[in-house]
């Protein structure tokens, strides 16, 4: 981080995005600052966090804030004190409002430049413990899948397929989901961001199942698609079709590649539909559930061994369906891993 | 709303905040933008929300985005299309880079006003539907916890606390927990937002249990704080005085009092107290856990008939433990009516 700020001239950065704080000093509560500069590493904190900052984040020296709504006052007083000219923050973090106020308590005498994603850059190369978080936690969430789609039938709601997940997650030793479990049946599965609602299940529905197990801070998220019985001919041509996208496009997940050119891969290979996913195909996955690199016409960033990325095609056919296949992958120097073990079989019951 | 912009001379308002959104439209989801003036009310989303935008926002024209990367050019488009000169937009959410980008896009034919918390004023004042929603979230959370709690004792994880009291949430009706449940036993109790960790629950354990239930976008907050075995005379001496804080600052919580003056008193009420909170007294709650107005020294709102605030004082003392109550308050005409009905008897088993 250090040697970033060197390059780009800065004396210091302030850091506000809790996972980008998580990241660099250990702290995971929601409300905290640090200040980094050649020489200090500062986190301020409210009297709620104190106890929690002291023992998580050991390397950063804590500056007490005595009250919560004027953690800005404190930032700026201390970027005064340290005696930093030039200063980085978040801006992709950094509300309008935030920003006003630190300027204003520094009366000048700092000049604060707009950086964005320093952070969220070094955490797109994952070390080999957060490749073994990330990999613990689609474990989980796989082995959670795969116990309760047996369970998955006709007269249960998408809601309380949802929760079986989620239950089994814990059971499993997650802290909790990544995020709502989706679990989209019938024509529900042409929202592609459906929640699980009250809908009843019924005998010959699809449905997309999208969910995510979350522990020390990381998270899973996959994806996979039912038929609550056998599958009519074009039920399976849909998804065969989501899954050659996948599997053309996942081929492409080496170092070297374009992240653009991942997504223009699979969406290629579904030329031939009309109602091939708009949204882009993949993500990032860390301590958060979307970060950077994406799978996306507007992400030209080459992929390096380390990256953990979803590959997540879909087609939405609306008044029909939806299919929609997500696995985690770990880029290596040896092809595409796939960190996502939950069962890939179609037909349930 | 419409009536506050012309009170601020804007010709419109580009609302960003996913919770405003939902306020205002319906809408649910976590991506989209409003665009409100004297004569439209648009929603801009990209595919992945169209389908749920025309069911849950009928009162606004969906524009539809084409790129989910591309929406804020969007934004700038219908806004010059509409002709509007003064625009509103929410400076407390916005961040530097979307507000550098829609500036970017805008080419200075649409000037930008920051506003803050323009729509974060209507929510403070409930609507009797809003009020019913709050009341049955706070129910379903007192209910779980009077289920859970005689089962609370020697040998659970504090982690096991919080699940069985998640999974009561969803038997009772709930959507999802409103944050991630606190339990906080023995000298863990001093960390005021400690999660529900491994620790094992003693006999003899204080234990600071801090919880919501959510269902239709409305949250409620509850904590309670018990003790496993009969408390010792310095738990029950800890414990009533915080009883007591809540007492006589909950008996202020009538139309017309400043939102300060509820938390001065809390505080006046532990003065002889080494270890009193540090944190505000309480917070509005409603679509957001957290919302205005805050009992705290720096909010001077004058509270109204139709408020819902929490009132949540508590003693914090490092290697021993803590203590925290917490009601949600509605503020009514004929003075304040506890909304969060869970059991407040301390001894457990």
């Amino acid at each position: 981080m250090r040697r970033r700020l060197l390059d780009l001239e800065l004396d210091g950065l302030v850091v506000s995005a809790p996972e980008n704080i998580r990241y660099l000093s250990g702290f995971s509560g929601s409300l905290g600052y640090l200040l980094i500069s050649m020489e200090a590493a500062e986190i301020l904190g409210d009297s709620r966090y104190w106890l929690q900052m002291e023992a998580e984040a050991p390397g950063f020296s804590l500056v007490r804030s005595g009250e919560s709504r004027g953690l800005w006052g404190l930032v700026a007083q201390r970027l005064k004190a340290l005696s930093l000219h030039q200063v980085g923050f978040e801006s992709q973090q950094l509300t309008v409002d935030q920003h006003q106020r630190l300027l204003a308590a520094l009366s000048g005498e700092v000049t604060l430049m707009a950086t964005a994603g320093l952070v969220e850059e070094l955490r797109m190369l994952k070390t080999r413990e957060e490749v073994e978080l990330l990999r613990r936690v689609a474990a989980i969430a796989g082995r959670a899948f795969d116990r309760v789609r047996p369970a998955i039938r006709p007269g249960l709601r998408e809601r309380d397929v949802a929760f079986l997940l989620e239950q089994t997650f814990h059971e499993l030793g997650a802290d909790s989901p990544s995020f709502e479990t989706i679990v989209a049946a019938g024509d529900r599965g042409a929202l592609p961001h459906g929640r699980a609602s009250d809908r009843v299940l019924e005998r010959g529905d699809m449905v997309v199942v999208d969910f995510g197990a979350r522990a020390g801070g990381y998270n899973s998220d996959t994806t996979r698609t039912i038929v609550l019985g056998d599958p009519t001919p074009e039920q399976s041509r849909v998804i065969e079709a989501v899954r050659q996208a996948q599997r053309a496009s996942m081929a492409l997940m080496t170092p070297g590649t374009s992240a653009d050119a991942v997504d223009r891969r699979a969406r290629e290979a579904l030329a031939a539909e009309a109602h091939a996913f708009g949204h882009g195909l993949g993500h990032g996955i860390g301590l958060m559930v979307h970060e950077r690199p994406y799978l996306s016409a507007s992400d030209q960033t080459r992929l390096r061994a380390g990256m953990v990325i979803t590959n997540e095609p879909g087609i939405y056919i609306p008044g029909w369906g939806g299919v929609r296949l997500e696995e985690m992958v770990l880029v290596t120097e040896d092809g595409p891993e796939v960190l996502t073990p939950a069962s890939v079989e179609v037909a349930v019951g």
